[in-house]
């Protein structure tokens, strides 16, 4: 069998049950490990626990469970988290404070513990070194989303190739700002990298990916995105080209949750440009996916760029009104839609019926230039049909 | 004809023509005036006017376009609204610096003056000083709202009967913070308010209402409050009866606006109790309105109250989780969800069946105590469904 994701000393696996269902990942050896949770100040049991276990850095393994998020469920959740790390920890032999855990799923109600420790336990049996452990992962984390979410790079450190792979969930409550969304992405790599730098290594990337995401809006209780890299200390420390790796592997992951966002059909990129810092540039990308009307106008593949217009000038962030563009681009196109601060595609011409066609496209990007300075960013977003409103009218306790 | 919502001193008219809209409040005696204007820094071209208009606090006459923002439209756009205010102005006989102009619609393209150019002379000319001229320039100001907002009050100051009264249009893009939504009202009085007192007469006002509403999170070009008082400066300075009466009319209009919200079938209030400032209650509060989980939940008649807890949890106020109380209620029943921290409404109980029965119905309110201070704060917010989508996916250059 080919090896396309498994990570070296990394055994995987995954189950879905009738209610819920049920990831591990656990290193043959003491990983070093960064976690980043949610911003949100009701932050879910396991949420809390784990940032307790990852306090020195160091962890063997990750559980996840899906379908009820163990979140604002008081004692008993607490109890509950604990027992997941208890649970996933016996069987392997290793310590409990070794864990990291996270659920994802309804806000407010007890798990059923019963389905979660018997899936803990057929699953911690079960853990495969093969790609097969990290598909069943990524499939057993799954709510609402409708495909999984993996990603991998190789890439050389030192002379020797290591390996980056990712899994993740969404596919709703995604407005991350990790410190926020319930995305949960989990990272494994068989590179060394230092307990003291291995939080820096992972913020960066995740700043670039999954705090750049945004399906509603909403951020939820139990985001989280958890590196656990198992390098023998004696290797030598990543550098740059792992850290574009690993960014790569984040934004794939990232652009995957949001062209699964909930009922989504277009992935859509709003890139900022012409920023006077980067903070302004960011502030501006994040306004624009966030937008409920440009969202709904992109789902009706309707070219009305004055919505984009209305988010950028609703962002807070500085900009030169005079020397404010901005373009619409697809892979085969792009149209200028405002130039210098003024409208181009205006009803009637050649650039709205182009920007029209455009918007037909499965991914299409915006490019914005406030005319200000130099710096950009990159956000990304999806847009809001009918399948949005069903799939959250309805999900349901 | 009864007089019902005319007010003393005033004629009013408005017209829908093929394309646009247009409402006229012409005031008989140059009155104190107050605008208060979106803090969207794309502010459109007719708002600029009127807040350069506005400045010494003095005004004739407001004139309301539907069908086109005139934001973001460049010099013609500035033309435009000076357009407007000269047209309105002559036939009525005062310097155009004295009109107040807005525009409402679609953003980015610039308005076609003919059809506006015969609607002023043709309004201008029928204004009424009955009934029918409030309910005309309230039906004219529409877009995509399905009813005209009107409200009005009557009441003593210093002995004399005194009347207010408002009419509106929303229902998207908005999410006022006016200095934020698109949302225009005009309210008339024949009550004398001094030019020095008037703003923070209507900013109070406004405060408690238009700033607490929300529909779809989007802060628009073009959103504008204006009050007109045309009472002679010789009668006695308003009170504290006539700044209630104020804010019921305001109150009235933003409920109405969002009950007419796009595609919305319920209203939704949170009342957030125990906070521990001003600022965090009314954050509190604007952040469960805004969120696109607790909407759909909503339109679903889901009782997912976890997406309150949440959207409580990420809206950056303080709050005393051990103390943190939900209540949901009609105007027949009400159900705690949550109590000192701990959910009630779990599955299969009692309470959640009742909330799922509230849910039903048309008008929700949820209260929540953040178990820290005494500060309080209402918003008002809609459902978001289908027809949202629908609206928002068509509404179209």
């Amino acid at each position: 069998m080919t090896s396309e994701v498994s990570v070296p000393g990394f055994r995987v696996g995954g189950k879905r049950g009738k209610k819920y269902g049920l990831a591990i990942a656990a290193s043959d050896a003491t990983a070093n490990c960064s976690v980043m949770a949610t911003s949100n100040k009701i932050r879910a049991a396991p949420v809390e626990l784990s940032l307790k276990h990852a306090k020195d850095n160091v962890a063997r393994c990750v559980v996840i469970s899906s379908g009820n998020a163990n979140a604002f469920t008081g004692k008993q959740g607490k109890l509950d988290a604990q027992r997941m790390c208890d649970l996933a920890s016996e069987p392997l032999g290793f310590g409990s404070e070794k864990v990291i855990v996270n659920s994802t799923g309804i806000i407010g109600q007890n798990l059923e513990m019963s389905e979660i420790e018997s899936l803990i336990s057929e699953v911690a049996k079960d853990l495969q070194t093969d790609d097969s452990g990290i598909t069943d992962a990524a499939d057993a984390m799954r709510t609402t989303d409708s495909f999984e979410k993996i990603s991998s790079r190789n890439v050389e450190v030192d002379g020797s190739e290591v390996r980056i792979t990712g899994f993740a969930k969404g596919a709703g409550m995604i407005a991350p700002d990790l410190l926020h969304a319930t995305m949960i992405a989990v990272i494994l790599t068989d590179a060394y990298i230092a307990r003291d730098r291995i939080d820096d290594v992972l913020s960066d990337a995740v700043d670039l990916s999954f705090n750049m995401i945004n399906v509603d809006g909403d951020v939820s209780t139990n985001d989280m995105v958890v590196l656990l890299a198992n390098g023998a200390p004696g290797s030598r420390e990543v550098g740059g080209s792992f850290q574009k790796a690993l960014n790569d592997v984040c934004l794939d992951l990232a652009k995957m949750i949001v062209k699964d966002g909930e009922g989504a059909t277009k992935l859509f990129e709003v890139e900022i440009c012409g920023a006077e810092s980067l903070d302004d540039a960011k502030r501006t990308a994040k306004s624009v996916v966030r937008s409920t009307l440009v969202k709904t106008a992109l789902f009706g593949e309707n070219p009305n760029w004055g919505r984009v217009i209305a988010a950028i000038g609703y962002s807070g962030a500085d900009f030169d009104r005079s020397r404010l563009s901005l373009w619409l681009r697809n892979d085969r196109d792009e149209v200028v839609l405002v130039e210098n601060g003024k409208g181009v595609a205006l009803k009637g011409t050649e650039e709205i019926k182009r920007a029209g066609e455009i918007l037909k496209s499965e991914e299409v990007r915006f490019i914005a230039d406030l005319g200000l300075g130099d710096f950009t960013a990159t956000a990304f977003g999806c847009d809001l049909g009918y399948n949005y409103v069903k799939v959250n009218a309805e999900y349901t306790t």
